[in-house]
């Protein structure tokens, strides 16, 4: 008998626009369009295998090895219905010879390669594998963009991480959700220059969740209309000829703002909420001291820092300017372990902690070691990869090999 | 031969809507109105004496001691020139009998009672006391409102400490400033049972000075502007309202939400200007999850936090909470020094930490020693007080007694 299975990776992305509100909360549409970087899935990703089988009882996932509960109405079972749906409409119901795989339960193994305490969300390369996997399982005759209307419907932000490179939500106005959707502004290949190094920041206390987070901003923010009305359109429009420019200055200085403006409008929430600690302040009082040294020397920034809804930070910067920051970083931040250096740009002496000339050492204070407790060094990357059996996350039996 | 010789207190205030962005930086007027509170001279005061002798060489001034420079065109010399101006069009033109004080120079000798460490803002209370002090000196026929006029031109809330009470500063429209004026939305008298709680918060970093933190807000925050024309001129009048009916509820919602408010367009400005740190974000937390307890007892909130351009935490509340508040605030920042209970309400056995029954503990973590490291129980008091000469800071010959 046929086996009927699929196995993807997907990225994780960074926001530059930020997302930050719905105007639906069951299907997920957002108050304002949004854009992001998407990272290499060299480093940072996650796997999914999907099978169809009539054998199995039913629907069942299985991630990072422990079966989740796929609840009646959820997030996750609206996505595999709607996969459903369109491989009965698009493929069965078009190809009477065509194995009827919509009326098959599924399985789904998913991992990510990243851990769960480093602080990066797994909902977005989550949503994105899930969704591509069980795509390439149905052969659905998709585009990344028509995909993308249902991983958004798992988690907003999943939608962006169906491209490669540069990637816009367009919020779309249809109150059904049908123009909601990702689209790629340019590939990783038009500018792959971009480097992203991700500071880990140790924090004490649990975060509000951004679901929870992002409708309170809208029911109490007064700032947060102003913002989504005659802010972020402008921003968009202006990042994104950035990007299709090469023009690095603009589109750090829009990033920053826009990182800014996000907590700002968190703050401007009742109760308020913080998602940066006093770490990440310091981290930011870096960048801009860097940046200032450099746009006296050529008259541009050379780093933006980004801050999703918590304390780690993302600094995006051509690969030249690499060594100079995690130097900076490093300085101010003394790591446990030794920087993994995947680009190979420190060779065999190792990393050593160093300001540029110039740099006003004062703008912050040495931190314990810990306080940043990991730096991830990736860059901008291409979309859901689709794998071979050989990295297949379920066994024969179908379930997770690592339970066999 | 005659002394002319006066001697005033004044008094801090602490807004509770708050002033951040001037539209005219040398008259110092304001893009929004304000409104504060004027804290208790008993507890914190600036006391001035000022005296005209035909026999000084110059003006001068002595801050806590020490002479302080009277920069020519300056904020302290624009103060200075104005009250000689009044002195002579409203009292010597008018009175040939009169001393021409208004052509002797003046000594003054200001004195702050509270530590320039403890990070409260003394620039209000002291342009207040030596307006006040030049002003009885001069026996100007001018009302606290005409006097604020003079000390906004020092220091933009000290309009707001010539008066007792609840204090609003007005905008006004006019470009030379003559409508951008302090009065008293209601008297100490009308509602005594406001009390407050400093909390004297450590910080390691020197913070953005208000006088450009503010402009660059004003230059650079896309949310600014909304916050001036769309939020602040409701809430002006909906917390004026509060204090006329004594609503503390909506008192402290409007003070908490304007406080984060005003931190939010700090944080959206470039770069991002941080005042609060984790320690002030533990305190929020604190009163947030006080109050969400108190809502559910009462339905109405107990406390209002507020913050400035600082660290510091200023708790608004009923006289009858203070006790539960200082005992919450004590149990995660564990005091170095006894606190000082100037009312009373603690009687021989002194504070333990605590919180009241159904407070979610795990809503900040406990600090260790000296993260808060003061409290200063405080509560609403009068406007600038007209001293004996037995308090005056000169001494017979002129310079401050300290000195003598």
């Amino acid at each position: 008998m046929a086996i009927y299975q699929a196995t993807t990776s997907a990225p994780v992305n960074i926001a530059c626009i930020k997302y930050w509100g719905k105007r639906d909360t069951k299907l997920i549409l957002p108050t304002n369009s949004s854009l992001s970087v998407t990272l290499d899935q060299d480093h940072l990703r996650s796997t999914t295998t999907s099978r169809a089988d009539p054998t199995f009882k039913k629907d069942t996932l299985w991630l990072n090895g422990q079966e989740e509960v796929i609840k009646d109405g959820g997030r996750m079972a609206t996505c595999i219905a709607e996969l459903k749906r369109l491989r009965k409409e698009l493929v069965e119901d078009k190809d009477p010879d065509a194995p009827k795989l919509s009326t098959f339960p599924v399985h789904i193994s998913s991992f990510n390669n990243f851990p769960t305490a480093a602080g990066l969300a797994s909902s977005a390369s989550g949503f994105a594998a899930l969704v591509s996997s069980i795509a390439t399982l149905y052969a659905l005759p998709c585009d990344a963009s028509a995909l993308s209307l249902i991983a958004r419907q798992g988690s907003g932000s999943a939608c962006r991480s169906l491209f490669g490179g540069y990637v816009a939500w367009e919020q779309g106005t249809s109150p059904t959700g049908e123009d909601s959707y990702a689209i790629q502004i340019a590939p990783q290949s038009h500018w792959p220059d971009i480097h992203a190094l991700i500071c880990v920041v140790s924090d004490d206390k649990k975060g509000t969740s951004s679901t929870s987070g992002m409708q309170r901003t809208v029911e109490t923010s007064p700032l947060l209309q102003h913002r989504i009305k005659h802010v972020v359109p402008q921003r968009m429009a202006d990042i994104s000829k950035a990007i299709l420019e090469r023009d690095f200055d603009t589109f750090a200085k829009i990033t920053m703002a826009d990182s800014n403006q996000f907590h700002a409008v968190a703050l401007d929430t009742e109760p308020p909420i913080f998602y940066m600690n006093d770490v990440s302040k310091a981290i930011i009082a870096l960048v801009v001291e860097y940046n200032r040294v450099a746009v006296l020397k050529t008259g541009k920034v050379k780093a933006a820092y980004t801050y999703d809804a918590g304390p780690n930070a993302v600094i995006y910067t051509p690969k030249e300017n690499v060594k100079e920051i995690v130097q900076m970083i490093i300085k101010y931040f003394p790591q446990k372990e030794a920087f993994k250096d995947v680009f190979g740009i420190f060779g065999v002496q190792g990393v050593q902690g160093a300001v540029v000339d110039g740099f006003n050492e004062a703008v912050a204070k040495p931190f314990d070691v810990g306080a940043v407790k990991g730096l991830i060094h990736t860059k901008v990357g291409d979309g859901p990869r689709v794998l071979g059996d050989e990295e297949a996350l379920l066994g024969p039996d179908g379930i997770p090999k690592t339970l066999a």
